[in-house]
């Protein structure tokens, strides 16, 4: 398979179904709604939903039926970046090479912006057809992004800025921050596609694997790749990050060997042809 | 009956359960979870979920059956003022009479405490009993506190600071900003207690009557009652209130006729000697 057109094709169905989703711009009172879709409709890869739709079609199921929720784990990584970035927290001025959601709206519309984001997610997460599933993909999901999950990492990332590198609170902080968010996007995939209990102790153990990955990576762009973002600031705040810890070799192999893990798990059930197999290489080989 | 014994119990019902599902203080990391309890245990009526638990009652189910619901309802309020309170927003330093959650835990923890609170407002909606009661309390609830209802009204009161006095924004920003929470409040008591769509009807015409006189008693308790706050604080930012449009004794006959439409249309149903009524009733001659 081509995985370059597969993400591809998958990020411009979750596109359309986001701007079909999302309040439209000239609904009263329109600046909220302009700042959610200026922080929704920003460049990204969808990396999240696409996930959520491979997953749903890697245990059977079709990608439709988990496409509302996809929509809702987009909506809740944009709240996340949109909160991130405020003055009191990162205080990053871009996002992606614009200016973030605070810069352009002011502060009290990008907190209102955020809120209204992660609002939005849940309530799409109620209108899925099965509301049994939908009470299951809630409890996930506003497990993952809780202080035991997602807030929780963020947290743990700011009482760290400063700090002497530490090896089990940076796992923590990448697990929390990122990973979770990017498990439960492939879990709620296969809960949608009616996955056995089995495929879901898989996948999760897969989503665990590429989520921490994930943000090896992103920590090894910050220095290597060439992202929208100012250079460095994560260096700049003396963030905790793989490469303060591990340094660059080591955090590349780490990377490499979660990587390797998690295609061979699928592997053994699905084989290489499919596309969380190759999603998982993609995150491991992405330079941007 | 005797309101105010009724309140009372109610509110130490809801505290309690509010303290056993709220994560422990020393769960780390801890500072979050210090940040939701400082911002929940702060003296509040717990109106909003004793008004859940009445209207469970009054439709004849056990106010048992919505006690998580309640406590997501109270946690939403206690986010939204986490979040009013902020610099960028009301900028408020003080709330009942202590610092606002950023002046004690820092602006950072605040929007994520403010976060945290509305996510696990979530978390507690998926742990009812009947997981389709549950999907229908989070969309109703959802909805409530979207950009098309709290959110939207919280948008409208800052678009609207230091404009000229205007009869309908001033209706859109309390309908919205307070009164849709409170009218969810009544609606999934409502639901919980397995009322009909008649009673549903009723209670929603009830919640919306009452949501809208509280915030009108609010705008009057500013001016002439003993709150926490630091004194007129809307009237210093110069926000859109009843008194800045109707004057003082136009704005108490309004709240005084929409606790008496409210009354008639429970009294019809199930008589003046019963919680919904005399909360009613209380709301109507509350004086802080």
């Amino acid at each position: 398979m081509d995985i370059i057109e597969y993400l591809k094709t998958n990020a411009e169905l979750i596109d359309s179904a986001l701007n079909e989703c999302l309040p439209p711009e000239d609904e009263y009172p329109d600046i909220i709604h302009k700042a959610m879709r200026y922080s929704v409709f920003n460049g990204g890869k969808r990396i999240r939903p696409i996930l959520s739709l491979a997953a749903c079609e890697t245990v059977g199921g079709k990608k439709e039926d988990a496409l509302m929720a996809a929509c809702a784990i987009e909506l809740i990584h944009a709240y996340s970046l949109v909160h991130d970035d405020l003055p009191a927290i990162d205080n990053d001025d871009f996002r992606r090479g614009r200016p973030s959601c605070h810069k352009k709206y002011g502060e009290a519309m990008a907190i209102l912006a955020g809120d209204a984001l992660l609002t939005h997610a849940f309530y799409l997460i109620s209108k899925g057809k099965n509301p049994e599933q939908n009470n299951r993909i809630l409890e996930d999901v506003s497990y993952a992004i809780s202080t035991f999950g997602m807030i929780g990492g963020q947290v743990a990332d700011i009482l760290n800025e400063n700090k002497q590198p530490d090896a089990p609170v940076l796992q923590y902080i990448h697990t929390h921050k990122t990973g979770a968010l990017i498990c439960a996007s492939v879990k709620i995939g296969c809960i949608l596609g009616r996955g056995t209990e089995k495929e879901l102790d898989t996948l999760t153990k897969y989503g665990e694997l590429i989520g921490l990955a994930f943000q090896i990576k992103d920590d090894i762009l910050e220095i290597e790749g060439e992202k929208g973002k100012m250079r460095n600031s994560d260096e700049e705040k003396s963030k905790l990050t793989y490469l303060s810890v591990y340094g660059l070799k080591e955090s590349k192999y780490q990377a490499s060997q979660l990587i390797h893990k998690a295609i061979h798990i699928l592997d053994e059930f699905w084989g290489s042809n499919t596309p969380l197999y190759q999603i998982a290489k993609f995150i491991g080989n992405r330079e941007y």
